[in-house]
């Protein structure tokens, strides 16, 4: 993974949109919404991505007995986000190798736009043993259609 | 499930005590500690008892393909639980019968005994397929040094 | 807080309803969500509740600095509910007094109307010392629309 | 931040270590520990760390009304980590500036010493407000004693 990644790009227009709701659960006493919970979104982004793109992740799950192991996490945080704000997680995929892929995402508010976080994570093709595998052409060729072109 | 159960009651001098210190996460903007935690609290508190009476809930769930699937949760919130306090969960059994049993806790501070919250949750033994089982009589045995005579 | 309350009864006509996703987040290593989630999910039918009756809780608690505590919380578990479902939370108030409040909740498969949970949370209303107050009469009334009427 | 700061490098020897043990509800339904739970346990880390250095992250929040917000969140996931476990953190502070610091964690199983997770988050110093802040003297001079000397 490389450090490029790091620094907050512009979403691809063909990037996958959700929305999320901040729960009071989510806050912390600094009156914020407490810091893990970014990667629970980007988990809901990436879900979102895989439905708009043709087939859920729990049923490629289930009928492949493949897993998308995280291996690496980055969060940047911009600006805090409030109990009941609602969020706008844009989420694409920056890198679709045979057994390894990785998503970025971009976290903004719905209202306004601001910035709220960006980020990446990386992930391995694994079998239920915790082998690499290589994901099925099936879910790769849906998902090449969220890969920036390569220049 | 009584009533009865959602009095808090004594302890009995045999139950199974742990520490759980407060997390930040587990705050919320009230400045407290999150009203779901508690019921995370309580599951430490029965993997707390099973090691105490001698075996790991884990293993017992990977040996015998058994889970003790949760059908109730209560919980009574009597004084707020605040970031970095040491609390103690006290655990006992209430109930134990062939295919269901139930827990009891109490959550004091460590430091000055205040009742933070007491609460049960009740279980049924379910295999893999979600159907009922007996609880196998090598657990049942340790279980039943927890549960209080009947009277 | 009547044993009544326990019974899962059937939502009045009024109640408010709200969809959620279940999350990977959500589910722990028997398949199913686990179980503190669903007093999460009584929290976002809560929320939802006060928006639809027109007022946010969010902007309640920053203009009145009041706090609507949780004293008791109540869940029973029916079906469990799986990644990637859609589930409805239905949410109404089965007891509005001046200082206090109870809410209940129906958690039902939006697809197959399959009953997932039923529960209740009762609460005080408290100020930023934790001390007792009425519920500002604005708000009251506004929630009442939304309590059964008594008979 | 550099990019050095994601190479897992070895803990120095007075880095600061605590215990975690792994829940039920850090599991999900690959039957691993989920991966935002690993920034909570940095958390219990960087508590642990002031703690150990003499003063309480609570207290320090309470006293001087400042907070350490996380800018940027690192994590590697090295092998993963399963119910039950006992798991050691530890951590220690990579850069300690006026207005900024960050801490490195590495997470091992305690029995094998096998590696499980590492990573870094960054902070700057607000006050309620938002604004930067200097990190009173008092608790820089403790913090001071687990920064690497620079080489």
């Amino acid at each position: 993974m490389s450090e490029r990644l790091r620094r907050p790009s512009q979403p691809p227009i063909y990037c996958r949109k959700t929305k999320i709701r901040v729960r009071y659960a989510d806050t912390d006493q600094m009156g914020v919404a407490y810091y893990s919970n970014y990667l629970v979104w980007f988990e809901v982004g990436r879900s979102e991505l895989c439905r708009q793109q043709g087939f859920s992740y729990a049923e490629m799950e289930s009928k492949t007995q493949l897993f998308l192991a995280v291996v690496e996490a980055y969060c940047r945080y911009h600006s805090p986000a409030f109990y009941d704000e609602i969020l706008e997680v844009c989420t694409w995929i920056d890198s679709l190798r045979k057994r390894a892929l990785s998503f970025q995402y971009q976290i903004v508010k719905k209202d306004t736009g601001v910035l709220v976080a960006s980020g990446y994570t990386a992930h391995v093709i694994l079998d239920k043993n915790g082998k690499p595998k290589t994901l099925p052409e099936e879910y790769a060729a849906r998902l090449k259609q969220v890969v920036p072109a390569q220049t």
